[in-house]
């Protein structure tokens, strides 16, 4: 389908792979075989129902075509499996699987099932993106930048400090998708009305069971039509998409040709342009940014069909699928590609200097006015920090020599003194510290 | 993949199988003869050159999964599309292919070229529909069943009426969409960063000439980062679903078992539950309910990416190739499902009169108590036309015979005035007149 | 403006008032002084100074005309609050107020101190709804409604399971949220660039003595273009409008007139119609609707804006502002909605168990057909269920009688097996342990 | 309310005037009026009763706070209007206002009334925009700066040619909204359920009479639950919005300090940065993205809400009223913006040319790489034209003189062929043909 060309280059090859309908497949026959597990032991069904059915179903050649046709018909792809498992199962085998649960049951459990892998791999995507940007951030501690706000130079910065910020975005979104995949994945066993009809209270122990088997969390009550578990999700997914996007916008934008302070890393086949030799695009960037926005929309679209009514979602259960496997696809790719800048990302701190340089130094005007305000007035110290920085810039002269022109700054300060005050590099206000602070932090996510 | 199970099943089959890998492929093939062709014709090529092209390209054995590795790698399809043709072209045409274009022109117009014919299937799924829903309607013209406000029974409409007003719906958003067909669906073509370097004047006329040879629009400048095209069709997309969602909504209302009022077809396997033989479930609605929400979700992304950043999106671009496939794609599902509905909606019009009769006539609280104002002070009247509501349905008693039990009533009015004033199928207001001004509004839809 | 008619009456009146022009204002005060008193505490300003400017400014008659204009000119509030602010200070004071502060620094804090008792009086009225929502729970523990799937009914449950549905819904939202109010409300200060420019790394320690002072939590570092904090507090509200939103929908489709099965608590002028006395709309819930799907909007809002370049958002910052207090308000205003339904709303009993016996059985054919399925074939006790279900509701007659009256029932059961087999309260699966369960999780939230 | 410092400042100021609580009530009387005139002309009211209605509603002094509380009560605007206006007038015009009408058909047809001049206003700003936009494209039809793709240095455009493409973008979105405003803005009347209960066949008639009598459009049926109007009006809208969104961010993009292509107009008091002297924020665009952002938001919640149940929506109509009104008072703003933009933008000839020459003529590789195969093979005219674009950025030496010293080209070339091929002036594509198309194409929207 289109799908190959225009939307699975922008996930994860892994996750495209692994996120297959025979995955799904499996995973639901996953929860069948645990189920009856589950009865079994509170001799609900005869000893030896649960590895028969694991057995007789290991062997199934399961006709996806027909369970696809199946989905249509029936809404569902629970509805189809539990058909065809039933016809490939012996006779008396049948009564036995799907005993007391109804397809919401099969289908959000085999959900979590296949995205709990996603996420670990998330997870150790984020490790590793963490691990390498701060070996990046230590780098470049102390290496001058401007410091830039609605797009205008403003004063300097550290580009240590600016991966520092990149990876509190990064680390904070990874901790909560963390906690999602450790005690946020919970079974979902209920019935067709969430209430275990025909099972009374054993209903509720097989769930806490089945949770148990399949290692994910038990929740206290079915979540049918309660669906604060995938909305939790949703924002912990799209807030590693956010983190990742910031990094890709900031990155593009110090890629820019008149900027050039950074560049992506250099990978055969990547980024040229085969009619523009000098261009090297921001690829991994443009992937990012695609995903995230993609990603954006699904969490939207799986808000607005969070409140589903009474016992059953009447298309916003169905509306639910397909975002959320898409946005665990993408979001793997995502940090594929943000793995790959924080490892690779080409730094040139001589860009950098020269553009902190562009403003004849008037980026140090506001350290400079502070200085001034100390032999003149406040207004007049103002007034001569922004004449220099243009006379400095107009005749690309040196911003220290040009206020050192004045007589009062003359008589009342030292070449020297204003030599420092006009220095970014001695104006990078915490950005050591909070390269220090930010590398503390990290210290439990890092990959040894 | 996971698609197959979960997202497909949504769209339409038709859909899926047209909108290929190999169908993207063909349309950049058809863009590239094209262009050849336009160049050719302005002596830019040599004569012969898209013949030549079209031939060669035509026996191609393209490697999909080398392009699909390939836009992960230069971030669209076009780049890898592009290098497979030079290489399987003769050594002559390599340079005459893709001449002045850039990967933008390959990519939106194949999309244009993709998406034009499901525009039209989708217009004709509106005019079945429409023209069924004009046959629904006008049978029922006059079946009077309980209008509901904030889902309270409040006044007599009729089932046509009800239908009308879907109609009048389906019927804007689908003007809106076949619109955008015939008039929205523009060529792109603008080389490098939109202004044809390389080829002068002659670009907009090459612009203009492949638009004229494809079947599409001209639009008056390339459109590369100004996407008001693919917002439009966004638009009218949505504006479609919105209309089938409504339609459902009212459909999936009207099931509920309390109601009755309508069944959706009836189709061997489809909404039947295995385990709860009485339940007619409504699968279509859910289909379309869910196709909607997701195209809400699609049209919210490409509106956030519309405003792309000077000659070229960084993501912005990419992020709307996935949404506007996929919107169409389930757009014809759902029209599909609206069809259905529209031509075998099982209505039962006994069900809506009993419904009607449930209050005990006190949805006819409101006409009588105009009645009663003839007769006594008009506060009176509202209190006794709600008193002899509860006493009617209290005791399943008939709403006048009640209302005749009072000495005011029974002095001023007959039984025969007190029948008519409550009886709902003489109180239909301009049902019948909307359902015949909605008929003749839709009679240049209505397919012969 | 047209607000006090269109949407303040969705907000809570008690969030519209707190959350005054004048409030932001003194919450920049309030940010100013404590900055002077960490700063003073670190000798970085002169003995006294925070006292004083406190002093001054609390005399100050703010010209709130004036500061929308600034912001108008400025992009943001803390620009004229400060220009204001020094206007009205004496000479001698002016330097040391919003030192080594940046406006994004006032504003975020300001506005994290405004949210701050706006998300203490929604966790408030959260426990009120589930201390009112636990005692309905538990007065129906017990009192069998109809389970409804895809809008048809299906299996019997309580009425008080589903209410612990919700709560659990509610509870699980509720406690993301206080967990954001106790320690994701973070004070904001990084100066102009985020690093602390001209303090050091008193820079930080200011910081954290600033969020202690005003009782915030501690970033790691300033977070002015790192926005997960904004994210993780819109999610959470988000999702706490979503469990609202849940229980309005549930409870306007059981109010519809054909249901019955609860109505809204009876108040003087609300939900009455002046020309339908019958009607009782259930307003409550449209409120809460409509409260909800705004919360999605702005949540959706939020997090299109999180990734913010550089140093300084260009338009996605100054984007946060409306949606955040917006949604506080809303989302104060939705519960004030959700604890009135909880406190009183109105639950018919009779009317429920009316409804499960309008399918004349059928909704207990599941069980009858596993009965039937012990003196008969499988699929023969699957069309007896199902026929003599159609039997009883045309002749309005006992689903057990109609069953009873076939041979082979007649001779393999008795008649008080049938009716045990087909009486709704005694198929309850494990509601009534569902209500338990969701007592004892909810204790720690409980009001005494 | 805090929406004066946050949220105020972003819209029109003439339109938040505009858009008084008073000015709903105005137009509701207004509705009213027009509703007794219509019935009056057909008899069902007394003769000379609309203009008794009007003269006692002029005098009404509305009490606004108890409205906004009666909102609360009743879920809308019309019930506590049309109470106090029945309390307000003699007890024998109390039966004569409102007859047959119902809330919505009030509300939605008072918004349309309020919206309108306000659509009128964004098309005049956007047609002085437009009118300006047209100059500085023609006077800077042939100034050349960088293309830029991917945020990298492409070919040479102009400026003219970049300002075309805002201004088509502009000129389509606008196109769109004035045809709504022209014939998009519909009358509502239908009575309680949309079928003028009790009216019969005159419903319909009056419902045309009264859209006449208003200057709005006349809809095919009342349009209660069936929002295609509203849809339609939200894309408009936000098509708008992203053509003002896509100039921003360009805008925003030359601004940059390493750019400085273009500053934005300078006016007092706007975009200083009291602390860095050398600044100039862009808050024009700041302002423009973030109302574009909110915008987006609002219609997405307003097509979420787009498919209404049955005869009245259950807070989906509730959830327009604020996300319509603040959608074109933010628009009037960002169009506000845009026009200010179009004419005072500053543009720097010098700076376009500087960065032009950055990369050493590297943006000239592509035309030199062929110029170069006439003398060469084809690998080594790449090889060449990239090498020696390195060798001019690293010496900063011009690029054709550095060319000029391979051999091959020395003995191929001359001096002045070479300097031709380098020169971005001369290589600008159908640049100055599409500033003179656009120029034609935008005369019909032209102010005089």
């Amino acid at each position: 389908m289109y799908q190959q060309l225009v939307h699975h280059p922008f996930m994860s090859k892994t996750a495209v792979q692994a996120l297959s309908a025979q995955a799904l497949v499996d995973a639901m026959v996953r929860v069948e075989v645990v189920l009856a597990e589950a009865e079994e032991a509170r001799a609900l069904l005869p000893e030896g129902t649960a590895q028969a059915l694991e057995q007789a179903l290991s062997h199934v050649d399961w006709d996806i075509e027909a369970l696809a046709q199946g989905v249509v018909e029936g809404g569902n792809m629970a509805i189809p499996f539990v058909k065809q498992a039933k016809r490939a199962l012996p006779e008396a085998l049948r009564e036995h699987i799907h005993r007391g649960a109804t397809s919401q049951d099969l289908v959000d459990t085999a959900l979590m099932l296949v995205l709990s892998p996603r996420l670990l791999r998330i997870d150790t995507l984020i490790r590793t993106a963490l691990t390498d940007g701060d070996a990046l951030m230590r780098e470049h501690r102390s290496t001058p930048m401007a410091g830039r706000t609605l797009m205008q130079q403003a004063l300097p910065v550290t580009f240590g400090v600016s991966v520092a910020h990149w990876l509190y975005g990064l680390g904070q979104a990874g901790a909560a998708l963390s906690e999602i995949r450790r005690s946020g994945l919970f079974v979902q066993f209920g019935g067709a009305v969430g209430v275990h009809s025909g099972l009374e209270e054993t209903g509720l122990e097989l769930m806490d069971d089945m949770a148990r088997r399949l290692g994910l969390s038990v929740p206290l009550l079915p979540w049918h039509t309660q669906r604060q578990p995938i909305l939790a999700l949703a924002s912990a997914l799209d807030r590693v998409a956010v983190a990742g996007e910031k990094i890709a916008t900031d990155v593009a934008l110090l890629t820019q040709t008149e900027l050039g302070e950074v560049s992506e890393p250099v990978e055969d086949g990547v980024g040229g342009s085969s009619s523009m030799p000098h261009k090297r695009n921001p690829v991994a960037c443009a992937r990012i940014k695609r995903a995230a926005r993609q990603i954006h929309g699904h969490a939207a679209t799986l808000y607005q069909a969070g409140a589903q009514p009474l016992e059953r979602g009447l298309g916003e259960w169905h509306a639910e699928w397909a975002p959320l496997l898409e946005s665990v696809a993408l979001l793997e790719g995502l940090m594929e590609s943000v793995a790959h800048l924080m490892r690779g990302l080409e730094v040139h701190p001589v860009r950098m200097a020269d553009n902190l340089s562009l403003t004849g130094g008037a980026v140090m005007a506001e350290p400079v006015t502070r200085l001034l305000g100390t032999c003149m007035e406040s207004n007049e110290a103002s007034r001569l920090a922004r004449d220099a920085a243009l006379e400095a810039q107009r005749t690309r002269r040196d911003y220290a020599e040009v206020l050192f022109e004045d007589a009062r700054v003359h008589s009342a300060l030292t070449r020297e003194t204003l030599a420092r005050a006009t220095d970014p590099s001695l104006y990078l206000g915490s950005s050591l510290a909070q390269v220090d602070r930010t590398h503390d932090w990290l210290s439990p996510w890092l990959n040894q």
